[in-house]
């Protein structure tokens, strides 16, 4: 099932906020992390003693995301610049009697965000694997079956010499598994709960402090780390680079999508359905719509990245200014992910092949990718040098007059190669090297990660 | 008024959609901004006979955002990547009848857009720009009235020579207000209607198109340009450029008064009243927490102007992905700067200065930020050189043993200074150089930029 | 002249420091600026009566780079964090006497940093500005030309409607001479000297500090700021917003070089001689090197800006490190932009264009980019949701028989017009709407800009 | 060892070049990687049988650096856009005979740009953990010697509790050494060698291909990739990240050590010896140089790392310009690693740390971080909320009064507490929670890493 069942929300959620990443990005997947995290806290604290089991699960069960209001929550948040602080407040007052007091026990605001970022990192990521998953299945079929599908290899857009469909899809799914593999190990090692009360000491924890850490961390699912990390957010650059990676490796099939899309290249082709692709004034038009839509979200990464990056730097023991600047920026970046991964799937899904324009494209530029064959083939009678520059001679002769290489050849090699001899060294389905291998071995390499058997 | 009386929603809407700026970036703004252009274009389109008066007013009668649900807009862009084909269809539906065909006439996609683009930036960046008004008017206030306030000028965050508070507002001033000023004069030069039709050309409209684009421009209220401007972008980055350059603008006074605000330091103070910028934990902590959340506002500017910048580049005459990642980017950057601007007024109106700390720090350094000037009075008597000799050995002195330099000097200088002379030369009131009159000078120049007169 | 005669050095140089940029960049050029720097100080000192005429002279004299070892200051800047320091002793050595105690009277290192930052982008500027212009003379050539060569206009990298040439060079040429304007008024009004002293109160020149700044700016050459700007940094981010704004209306450009060179477009093709977009391997290829060479450049300069703006906020009276990220990526992002225009300015040179190649391909996409040009032509005979039907139903029959869209429409349309008119309202060249006058607002308005006439 | 023993050149390479890694990342060194592959490709040839063993023994000897001119290869690389055709030709003249014509077998530019560019990455990387072991050590000793020094943690920049110094240096540690290890990985697993041929396929070295990339990868000493890498840029991006993490974790406590050196906080001061940090006009000045360096090399990478993020998005089988965007950018940032991480190193070298100012600046602030056990302490006699109440108001009292916070208290719990025990209980040192705790894990944990003992 490719269609987006998440609820993307607003005007820019569907070409934004694709394939479900909305849902796990917006303002009821904060605040269900929030209250996952403080309910989390009281979990720990009664697995420790610190406070009565029962309590903890009379705040459990209050942590329920549909009975706060994220808008007033937000409105209120600006008093101390967070919304911990007027979560705390409604959940206490939702809790009421002495479990009530019991709630953030210990905690700082940041303990409960950061835990929370995490959690929503998780989440989102889940997604974010989720539809990459789906593209590299689509991917790895396409490298399967057009694994000796001939076309163009192309340097700086122009043809240079033949490879295969198959050997380029491979190195997409190549790409797109790596950044998610790294993803996937990121979430998993990197995403770590947070508690360290006001100034990382777990001062008024007293001598529980660590037990209480450690028994949070599990209680949230996510991992124990060594020391409070507030001002150490090497975890958050780490996600937010294997997010921008994830986007990077969306973006270069989606571009290569659109660029064998183009209407004189018409190699591959999005066929979406009506009402997809098209354009109103248009009618003749059927646009990559997906992979252009994949592009425009990988495009908003590598921004985002900086920020976050720049992020790392913040002051003593609570940063003024940098951590919140990462809340926005780490959501945006997930929904950039997400929705790069989902609209690549999108494309691949609608994704129409047309193996026989790709020998076409690359008849049409005469067989001049292949005279470097034709060289070496003589190089062992006439000597390499000669060799050299008898086919140049050849090959400026057939761009300067019109005719075919193969016509000027056999004409200026009459006795050495014959007509058949030559059109088979310049046939590119001769001169694929190893592409062929390279799927197989891409494909093998999948198996190993995925733990299953490449196809045969 | 600086109480937040803008829609501002969401969980992170309170930090981040300050001061009224989230009215005019939400999907309700954008709504208005793309109805107004397709309004607009009507009626341009009735000015220059393409259309009938009758059906210009229909159209523009049914361009009410409130009739428009957004949710299902964004969900239905996914078709063809951009919110604008399932508005016009929704329009023609409700429109009906004869006009409903005249809707979106001669038109592509991305001349809505951009044209709504620039309205919201326009309308966007008015909040900004008052926002920004309003925190230079207290800026304004502060240098003059602390003009002759001694504080200590730090470089590398040490103390070096004294200044006074109002010359370091009026540098916050000055810094604010050109930044201003430059956003105000590229919303009001550089926004401009878009109207080109699908390859640029304005070709369905005949010969009329010219002149229906000129028309267009003005029903929108934004300038016109010399040429359709689809994939020429540099109006969206010199608008970035200029958000960019406000951020950064409130970012250093705010991240200023972060530091002076320092426990140890205390030379300013936010006062917030019950409820901002306290701890719910630490009751003796008072958060300069409207600096904090502009600096957390201003951080996320350099990576968003860096994606619209790098968007300059689009293909042909109409980009495959890096136009549409210019509209989550744009938005998020306005909110960013009105936030920051919006904040710092905050901070600024919550601003309480202490004269007696700034002083009591400088004298805490115990003179030798003066011990340039005994050097310069010495020198017409002693030589220069010697009298770098006597000073330094001074200083040495005073150091290692932690007399008051003052003392140090009157025992050395004994015959030549007396004590007295020797306060005088030491008294950081006394050696301000130019502090003032750069005060003066700047309410000057704010004088004749907003066609005032300075405090005399 | 087009050739490199700047000293590009290094590696790189030839790719990264193209144009004669690199004379401007280099160690030499920021010598040499730091020297003016201190001369101007002198001079400036002098016209205010705070030192002796002669002395000024005999600083001035000794400030010659070829005398200064760039290698050696930059070890001993580590001593101090920035070259000043070093350069200072090492002038003072060389002036000796008198004259040595007067040289950096009164200022900071900061003071000529600054300024010689200042100088660099004034004259690093006027190297992209020049290769700018002549980018900008080539394009307007093209512009006339080809006013009325038909070509495919692209949408999302598909054929949509037809263009001109011309009108897309007229798009490429507004892009271009707009960024190099706002270049030209920048470093004009915000490139500004820098004169403070260590607080930036101008303390040490008593109450001759504005006049002696006053001087400095008018010796120097540079604008005089209001306010010493020391940690004001609009005027970088000014600064390298232009620049980036060059660097981005180059890319554009580029990248549409790039793309219409692509084998399968051969619209336009690079001749660049031999050895030049060569391949070693194979010698039927002709690369665009130098529009590769421009995207490459121009590539840079996002994450350059960012860096910029994000060190706008900068601590009170001198940054602790936002400052000194300043230099090295000031210079990379000159670099860029110069190189960039240069770049392109060859690439414009050596383009060869191809309007048979541009005219074919068009038509093989068989005339369905004019169908709504038909559509038109039959509304009011067959009422317009008729002719709409009708000339659906042809398209969808030719694309799928292959048949061509002439010869269906002839066939249907029987009667109501003949082979002829069909083919007149297919014929592209028919439907260029607004195109040619697009050149010509173009060049007129270049003609405005430039106080040329434009071509008749 | 912590001068500066590598080649820093340049008026900005005693900043930018600090700590040996300019010698790994200039000319020299970029040609000297160049060769090695030049050099590794000829011995994997042998070995696989492709030349004879003699043929790669005279490339490999002429692959000198000291023989080649990177001025001149620098000039002739703008023939086709990278340095390796200039400098293939000039080896193949270099070589001469047979041989030479066995020199780049098989190869692309880019197979040889890209390996070197992993040499590169690999040697200067070493760099970058050579100093960032060095820093780490000297944090692993700060951190166990002052495990209990007691110190103002701080949020906001306000004190908010008492932490130990030594828990901040193990949370710097935890930071920089994480950073370090992900570097370690990512150069160990993901610089690979690239061979490919000119379309990623191997074609000319027939079945051979894939024998002679694997002899080329072990040869070259990197690791042998599943797939050339041509357009798929993980592998950069992996190395990008990794280096902005090492940036990050030196800017972190960069910034740190310059906000504790403050003349008001004074904490720690850098001891520079003669010359360094010091001001030429302001002799009392003791400048955190080398912290302030460490800053403004990290403030350089985020930008940095979003170019080479961007440059992900490489087209087809060769781009047309990130490719080459890449060269210079991943220089710089690796520069910037090293610089950081030397001058963190260098700072904490000169590092004087102020216990006794550290409890100073804590007691200056009252006891009232101690409130909260105060509070904590009363809780089971009076009912938390009583307690709560009595301790605020005691708070509000002081504040108001200045009397000392412990006066108050012990007046107003006359009967409950007496002096002696506020004392205690408003003693930070008694409130450290778990801070040296921390330091322990933060040391056992960097044991586990090196493979040596945590100091008992």
């Amino acid at each position: 099932m490719n269609e987006d069942s998440g609820a993307a929300e607003g005007l820019f959620g569907g070409v934004f906020g694709r394939g479900g990443i909305g849902a796990e990005t917006g303002d009821r997947a904060w605040l269900r992390a929030l209250l996952d995290a403080e309910a989390a806290l009281a979990r720990a604290h009664a697995r420790v003693g610190l406070i009565a089991p029962e309590h903890a699960a009379a705040i459990t069960a209050a942590c329920v995301p549909e009975n706060f209001d994220a808008d007033r929550l937000g409105a209120d948040a600006a008093g101390a610049g967070n919304p911990v602080v007027p979560l705390v407040a409604e959940l206490t007052r939702q809790v009421g009697g002495d479990a009530a007091r019991r709630i953030h026990y210990g905690a700082t605001s940041q303990d409960i965000m950061d835990t929370a970022a995490m959690l929503v990192s998780r989440r989102a990521g889940a997604v974010v694997a989720g539809r990459a998953a789906s593209a590299g299945e689509r991917l790895a079929e396409l490298a399967a079956q057009h694994r000796t599908t001939v076309m163009a290899g192309r340097t700086l857009l122009q043809q240079a010499l033949p490879t295969t469909f198959g050997a380029v899809a491979a190195g997409w799914l190549e790409g797109l598994e790596t950044a998610a593999a790294r993803l996937a190990e990121v979430l998993r090692h990197r995403a770590a709960a947070q508690l360290g009360g006001a100034a990382g000491t777990l001062a008024s924890l007293g001598a529980d402090g660590p037990a209480a850490a450690a028994a949070f961390a599990e209680e949230a699912g996510l991992a124990e780390p060594e020391l409070p990390w507030h001002t150490e957010r090497g975890r958050i650059a780490d996600i937010a680079a294997a997010l921008g990676r994830v986007c990077g490796a969306a973006g270069k099939p989606a571009g290569d999508i659109v660029l064998l899309a183009q209407t004189e290249v018409a190699e591959v082709e999005e066929f979406g359905g009506s009402g997809v692709g098209g354009s109103s004034t248009l009618p003749h038009k059927r646009n990559p719509i997906a992979a252009v839509s994949a592009a425009a979200c990988a495009e908003q990464a590598p921004g985002l990245v900086s920020t976050l990056f720049a992020a790392q730097v913040q002051q003593h023991q609570r940063a003024a200014g940098a951590w919140h600047a990462e809340w926005p920026t780490l959501t945006r970046l997930l929904e950039a992910a997400g929705s790069a991964a989902a609209w690549l799937d999108t494309s691949l899904e609608r994704l129409a092949v047309r193996p026989e324009a790709m020998r076409a494209n690359l008849a049409a530029s005469g067989g001049f990718p292949m005279a470097e064959r034709v060289t070496a083939d003589l190089a062992d009678e006439l000597g390499r040098a000669r060799a050299h520059e008898q086919v140049g001679e050849a090959c400026r002769e057939a761009a300067r007059t019109g005719d075919a290489l193969a016509a000027v050849l056999a004409a200026r090699l009459e006795g050495r190669r014959d007509r058949a001899a030559i059109d088979a060294l310049l046939d590119p389905a001769g001169y694929l090297g190893s592409a062929p291998d390279l799927v197989d071995r891409a494909l093998a390499a999948r198996a190993r990660r995925t733990g299953t058997r490449a196809p045969s």
